[in-house]
This record gives C-alpha cells, sequence and structure tokens, in this order.
C-alpha cells in the first residue's frame, strides 16, 4: 500500500476539496466518505476510487478496511497528522474514501412510494429523512434543490441509506409531478394551510408525498400541482413539526409498517 | 431603562455564565434564552427575572419587547456589542432573557400520556422531542439523566414546547415506573431487542412510553421494568431510528390524533 505523510500531498488536497466543496464533487462526480462502518457498507453499492486508511484503523477496524481494500481502484496508508486534515470530525476512525456519484438516470414508477424534498436546506434533516425512508420501506427519495446530498453532514446522517435508497434528483419538480400524475402515481404536499387531514390519503400504492423547506415548507406552484394538500394534525401551541418529524410520520402512515 | 455598553458588566458576565454553565444554572436555579418569539412567548408561562434587549430589537420585535417588559423584574438595554457578548447564535435578535427554572414537584397521573428520555444526550434531539410532544398533545415529558433541558440548544430546537409542558426529572427512573405502575400506568419500553412489533400496546390511556440514549438505547434494568418492550417495524439494512424520529412516531401511536 502507497504511503502518504504529507498533508500537502495532492491526492489528500484533493479529497479535502471533494469532502468541502460541492462544486469540486459535480465537477468530478465524485463525493467522500468518512468512518469504518460507512465506508465498508457502502463497498457492497458503490464505486470507491480511493481509500484512506490510517495504521491504526488497519488494526482496529480489520474487517472494515478489507472489505473496502477489495474493492477500492486504490488504497494509501496516510499519518495519523493526514487523517485529521482529511476528517471533518473530531477524533476521526482513520478511514475515508472517495466514491463515484450514481450517474442512472432514474425515473419515478407507478407501483411505488417516494418521498420528495423540496429545498430542503438542513444536512442533518435530509439525512435523517433518508435513513427513515430506508427503515420505513420507502422505495424512493426525490431531492430537489435544498443541499448537496453529498455533502459529509448528510452522508454521516443518513448511516448508507442514502447508498443504498432511490434517488432520483430533479431540477424541476412541478414537470416530475406532472409526469408522475400522469401515470397515474397519486401526489400529496404536507402544507399547513388546509384543513385536509385525513392521513387516509397516504394509503396509494403509487405515491409521491412533497415535503418542504424548514422555514418556508412547499412552493406554491408545487403544492398546487399536488392532487392533495394534507396537514398533519397537531395540537398545542407548536405550528408546524421539524421537516425530518413530519416525513417520518408522513412516510410512516405510508407505508404501513404496523399492520 | 437601564443601560449597560460594557462587556463586562457584572449582569452581563452572570448572564453569560447561565448560558453556557449547567452548574450555574443549578446552582441559581434560572436559564438563560434568546430570540424575540421564543423569549415573548415564555413570559406567559415563566418567571422573567431579567431581560436585555438592543436598540434595533425594540425597534424590529416592539410587540414581542412589549410583552417582555412588561412581566420581566427588570428591563436593560444593552449595545450590538454587549448582544453579541450574550448570544449563542450568529446574527442575534438582540432579545434576551434569564427565567427562573419551574420548581414544582411534578408527579405522573393516571388518564395521561407521557414520553420518557432515559440519557438522550444530544440537544436537538431532546429539544425536537418536547417539540414533537407537544404537537401530539402528549401531556408530559419524564427526563432522566442525559441532556441538560436548560441547554440553549435544547431550547431553541424545543421552540417554547419545553416551557408549556409538564416535563417531570428524576434521578431515579426505575423508582418513578415502579410508582407509575402501582397506579396502574402502563410502562413501554421501545428497543431493538424484541419481536414484539404491536404498535397496539400504545393505545393504552394512561402510559409511560421510555426511548433511550442515542447509542446504547435503553438500560436493562428499566427495560426489565417494562409492562412491555416494543420495537417500530423497520424494513431495509437500517438497524435503528434516530431517536427523535422513534419518539415521534410512537407518541403518533400514542395519541391517535390522525382518527
Amino acid at each position: 500500500m502507497e504511503k502518504i505523510s504529507s498533508r500537502n500531498n495532492e491526492k489528500i488536497k484533493m479529497a479535502v476539496k471533494v469532502r468541502t466543496s460541492s462544486a469540486c464533487r459535480d465537477e468530478n462526480s465524485v463525493y467522500f466518505l468518512e468512518g469504518a462502518r460507512l465506508c465498508a457498507d457502502v463497498s457492497e453499492y458503490v464505486d470507491i476510487t480511493e481509500a484512506f486508511f490510517t495504521e491504526a484503523a488497519l488494526k482496529k477496524y480489520s474487517a472494515e478496511a478489507d472489505k473496502v481494500i477489495k474493492t477500492a481502484g486504490k488504497s494509501y496508508l496516510i499519518t495519523e497528522e493526514v487523517a485529521e486534515k482529511l476528517s471533518d470530525t473530531k477524533g476521526p476512525q482513520g478511514i475515508f474514501c472517495i466514491c463515484k456519484k450514481s450517474t442512472a438516470d432514474l425515473k419515478v414508477e407507478t407501483g411505488k412510494k417516494y418521498i420528495a424534498l423540496e429545498n430542503v436546506q438542513n444536512p442533518s434533516n435530509v439525512g435523517a429523512i433518508a435513513r427513515t425512508a430506508e427503515a420505513m420501506g420507502i422505495d424512493g427519495l426525490i431531492i430537489n434543490s435544498g443541499c448537496d446530498i453529498y455533502n459529509p453532514k448528510t452522508l454521516r446522517a443518513a448511516m448508507g441509506s442514502l447508498q443504498r435508497l432511490t434517488v432520483i434528483e430533479t431540477d424541476d419538480i412541478v414537470k416530475l409531478l406532472t409526469e408522475a400524475k400522469e401515470i397515474g402515481i397519486k401526489t400529496v404536499a404536507a402544507v399547513l394551510d388546509t384543513d385536509n387531514s385525513n392521513m387516509g390519503v397516504l394509503k396509494a400504492e403509487s405515491i409521491i408525498c412533497i415535503v418542504g423547506n424548514e422555514g418556508n415548507g412547499i412552493t406554491d406552484e408545487t403544492a398546487e400541482i399536488a392532487d392533495e394538500k394534507l396537514k398533519i394534525p397537531m395540537k398545542g401551541r407548536t405550528e408546524s413539526l421539524n421537516v425530518a418529524t413530519a416525513a417520518a410520520i408522513l412516510m410512516w402512515e405510508m407505508t404501513n409498517l404496523q399492520d
């Protein structure tokens, strides 16, 4: 395994840029991951072009490291000092990957259940929604603007779910919803300004449920195109739920795992 | 209104200490709040001993400031520089309060529904659970160790719900659950190591549902004393839900607002 001991090594500088710059991620169609468990998990689903390990990590997380080394294009041994430069966290585990973004051109399909995020900004919220979506058995995540799903904070909060779920990124949610309606997919917008609190509308077999931005909710244009507007019933003086909480309750009702 | 223009003023130094030190909060039985909306909201429920306003905030948030000034023991005009020292956030709104902690010795009651948090550490999780609890119509929150509910991050995430909800703090959750069972309250522990995924157990009229620490879940001792262990049904390779997400789904099933 080739050794890198300088923080100014070009590979390391590039990896840090991938971690911190969404423009760099877009341009090269790659993203950065860290953590023994997360890297080992995604090695089953994604193309790892480069992997970096500290000596200590190779010992402490040998099973995870082996999995990554087997599939990675190239593996490097790094010093603790280099690991600190690479890491986004305090006390890094010492395992890092550069992964290729999925380039599949995915489309929504009938018979499936989707949660759509319109301009959700907080990486922790997007990651949490992905984690919950997988747990609830949702078929796919639709992302329209908002935070970069390849942001390291998002990927960490998602705990691998973003790599396992079908993720459809779109620049034009109205067009996507229009096309979905044409093939018989029901579209439901979670909003606050409706009297409809009948969660039964979520039971459709083919459905896209849309949640919106943390501060402003769903745009009028998107809410108007949806077949139904729905407000999660609430008590007390709370005016809204956190978007990840709202999405969790909507997905719970969509997939009915309790039955 | 008395004016404070020095960052080294004793009142200001004390307020910062209240914000940053849970020991100081405990000792003086007070806590720190910031934000126009939040301070105005809680002024209806809690005893504000001191309030601090910037000139700009008095103009921009005059309705909120008026509400706070009316009930606060003492109000001070502060400079922007002092506001920056007081604030926990970037770009503070310029309204700050010192509030008295509630000293009511509350006990669990039959006919009510509670969510109990055993050693939940993340302030955002605790705050989010409080916000959801109020929205779901839960009667009270039971807190056993974990993060200080008067942590500014917790208070911000709760958006006032921690002041409006019944909050019972206990050092001994096992004792509390034992006494609750004796008066006929059903106790349900949300765990991962059970085959019971019957969410119907949450429909009891008198109930305490317990969620646990982010990494380790509920302690064995607490899980053993509960009438039922319950696992939220999950699909995919997700091994667990975020604790705030899990609590949201449990509370949603407990209160049945959709019916």
